[in-house]
């Protein structure tokens, strides 16, 4: 039996929750933000991108979130409109916030940060109101991006969300998202982050994020079993935990193990591969396959963004993952990212 | 074996965390407010009720919560102390915000309603970092009150608490003390009210309480008997169920079921009851009592409350229970309150 | 000819702007507040005060402002309507806005403080939409309590208020009224009190006050002649500086300089003296009296209230008033207050 | 004698007060803003314009002003270092403010829109206590951008420096600057524009600027004549209304009348020119040249810049405006823009 069973009878494959936004990449970059003049536009934000994979590897995407009500509202909803995801459960904010923004600063290939705009931000007035249950109930997952539980009333928009996915039977996915935005205390965030860990299927993090998580029962640090097992007594399937180069391990509450490593790859910024690797290693999931084909999948996928300018623009399709895995293969060795 | 045990080994008893208020119930009642001249003031706020309530009975009782850097806080601040009440973890708000304060309004023996002031209530300004995880460690139980979790940042360190619980093993009582204030909407309620619940050990609510509660999953009402079970198997060991003047009945997770009636009294108001039901309730659990004993003692309590002008002056002694509960039996029967 | 016209055709004599509260002041007094037990209630609020004031002295009066929709808002206006103040401008406010209430701690006949609830108050909800042209317009004065200006938006209605005054030539007295509460900081105040007193006809206020208004002007403090002369620069008509029990002085711009002592009385608390001096002053100048006749009417309903429990009930009709400084001059001489 | 005098004897020429905000024009322009992707960053905001402005025409500068504690604010004070602008008196935000963005949409040559992030800005979040009595007395004039009067602590702190200047003789322009953006009401507009109208020396504004300004005086709208007239009637020596491409006029307070036009240009945008026309007409005045002489230097200026790509880049220098103007008349004749 599978570790994770999705509804094949529901009309969706899956509902990110969370922000939409735009970023702002460099033209000029390995330099500080200051010294760069010119900039280029791509939809950005973690769920938003993660939608824009999972519809490029052919999935069925819906999205429940809240844009702007100005051109960069539009451009983001065209977007998502031409790649297939239905934007229906995405409201119009109507008191004047603004989409998110994201400058980057990539100072090199290994070096970035970013300058984001996150005052009166559309994604965090996501309202109660404007979760429909019923496009819950309708559809196999959701994703919960934690960035959503920074603020209310988006905070209590994605809880309810996982009320009715609990409901339902709608797998909860939880991608941890940690940033450092609009969140009050580390208490706050360790609540919220474990009131939604309690309820989720399956929560993709890295080992500082889940340290976050757990800061109020482990301020002392745990080891990844000791956070796979916590969260797993709380009857999650899959817990994966990351390690950003050093690659990253799914833990099963079958009591499977798997691991899986970067590609080599010329990269050209330090950011943008988490979603790719979201959204290849869940449509392997969907897809039935075992566990560390879709850990190798995500994997290529993170690599392959790496390399380009965008996190939204560049995400692959599956042949394209495919024949980027075969090519490092040949290359490489067959272990190369299983090693 | 009982159904809940404490940690006899601790150093305190029990601490409510939530509001302290001001009562000020009119002198010349049985008309609308506006007419009313003349009021007296009292200690008030339902966790706060319960604290004088638990301490009079011979508790040893912390509190956590929050008040204002002015008279009136100085005010319950004394009042907890002169009780016996430790007051060491009541924190003074700093940013002008005051004492709640309820104006009763008492039209008749059976019609009361209440003018709160709730804007800018220290209260709710509670925050985690003023939340001690030591105090709540050496402590047998705390009551969470339902209130607490209205809104930011007090909602945060309600739920910090019961996290604290948790870890320490301390016993979780929820008390849902439901006003309709300050809550934004009914969902945000229910999300809130079930992430305590599912945590708790003890609920004690009144059906229209739980069924706030209850409004995400089981929109269309629940009876007595699956509410019970609802929250038992998210691991609460008692749930009591309020129906004012016809009764409360408590579950057990071993199976049981407890009912009782109100006493026969005069009644000078229609409140305030229920905080005198909740003290003499949770000190006969604390004491080791069969539940129906402990519902019978926390009727008693209720009963005489109703016949007094205030809620936390009036609040009983043991022996004055005692004496209350023998002197109807002998003049209405042994069955009276048990029927 | 008169130091300030009034157009006589207009349909109402004055109109008040700014808060109506409750004043509860304690019947067991002469102590701390926290030791007080019983409180009576009250209309109050400076401006309501003065509303109340005039009317009882049988100017046709009207309001702008702004109070809750409960008990509290409903008892005042009630108060008003049956004082034959015009209540047809004071908007309900709907957001949960509560009536700013007021608890005396009379320590002694001397010594008095208090202790406010301005959080959310309806008053200083009052705005720019609720303040009526045509209403200003039909009326000979308008009286602005600083109050109104603490805070927006009931700041903005206040200025407009002027802005509306200016363009139809009704007198504006500016009452300066000052309550620690609200405001940002000093310069804030200061900028605001200018900003009415360049505009106004008439200001009355204590030497405190005028101090605060020109802070940024004259830090290091100014004369009573020097304040004088610097706000009839700006074309005010009037200006009367308070010293409490030292007594007052009125400035006119024709050179004009009255001064007036309060009535030896015995007091019962140190407050509430000052909207009745207002009232009866105001009266008589609408009544063309001679300045210093203003001022002693003015004086004498001062002296009268000091000696009652409330600061509104206690308003005396003009006939009263006249007894009152009868029967003072009768014990003490002509000149008991003009010395 | 001058319509104007300076203090010869300060130290300082000119401080703006107000925003400093960065704009990001297309490169990839004549289309919706949806569709541009590429966009260069500049320096912008009116008053950090007319700063740059005048410094490139060799004024001494100071500002008075709020940035954000990050790379674009850095990028921005280190801008106006290059630029010989004084940054002494531009406060850092600290609660997370972000910089003012201005997003460009040029849809063709004559027509664009903006679409702005004032969510949570520094600019507006100055205060009373950021703006230093002894700098506004050391420089000659004071320019107080209308938009630091949209909300508070900025709106306060823009009314602080008004009073400052009056009371050591600075003098104070009033640059409208109406932006839709943060305006609660029309007529909180209308009050507070008019509150420095009445306090200021030199007023320019666009004939809707007036307009608004007038909305409560003058609802029908008033002619130039009629508007200049008002104004000067409250102390202002110069009026200046313009008038887009129909140009504009300045009136004085010695019954002067003064007209300009555009010079001929190929316009790339059709914003900009406003500030490059305040910093030229600005430092003619204080270079004590004739009005009509201060006219046309603005209105060349506001010619160069309409052509070029940004609005603070290309901020040119005396000579250059001669040679431009030299050129165009050379070419259309001398009337060219007096015509």
């Amino acid at each position: 039996m599978k570790t994770i069973q999705f509804d094949e009878a529901r009309k969706r494959d899956i509902i990110p929750l969370g922000r939409i936004a735009i970023d702002f990449n460099p033209v000029d970059f390995n330099r500080p933000l200051e010294e760069s003049t010119t900039f280029k536009k791509y939809l950005g934000g973690s769920p938003a991108n993660i939608a824009v994979g999972m519809a490029r590897l052919g999935k069925r995407v819906g999205f429940i979130g809240k844009v702007s009500n100005d051109q960069f509202g539009r451009f983001v909803t065209g977007y998502f409109k031409r790649e297939g995801i239905d934007i229906s459960r995405i409201a119009i904010a109507q008191k004047g916030e603004s989409l998110g923004l994201t400058f980057t600063e990539i100072l090199s290939p290994a070096e970035s940060s970013i300058l984001m705009y996150r005052n009166g931000v559309a994604d965090l007035a996501l309202t109660t109101e404007e979760v429909d249950e019923n496009y819950i109930k309708d559809s196999k997952a959701i994703i919960i991006s934690g960035t959503a539980l920074a603020a209310s009333p988006s905070r209590e928009a994605a809880l309810l969300a996982v009320e009715y996915a609990k409901k339902h039977g709608t797998v909860v996915i939880f991608d941890v998202d940690y940033r450092s935005y609009t969140w009050q205390s580390p208490a706050e965030m360790a609540i919220y982050y474990a009131a939604v860990a309690r309820l989720s299927d399956i929560i993709l993090g890295s080992r500082e994020e889940f340290d976050l998580m757990e800061s109020l029962t482990a301020p002392l640090g745990s080891s990844d079993r000791e956070t796979a097992d916590r969260w797993m007594a709380y009857d999650n399937k899959i817990v994966v935990i990351k390690h950003g180069k050093a690659g990253s391990t799914a833990y099963t509450n079958d009591g499977g193990v798997y691991k899986i490593k970067p590609f080599p790859v010329q990269s050209l910024k330090s950011f943008g591969g988490g979603d790719a690797y979201a959204s290849a290693f869940l449509y392997g999931l969907m897809e039935g396959w075992d566990i560390v084909d879709c850990l190798e999948f995500g994997s290529g996928a993170a690599s392959m963004l790496v390399s380009a300018h965008s996190c939204s623009d560049a995400m692959p399709k599956a042949e394209e993952i495919r024949e980027f895995i075969r090519k490092k293969k040949e290359e490489f060795g067959e272990m190369v990212a299983r090693g």
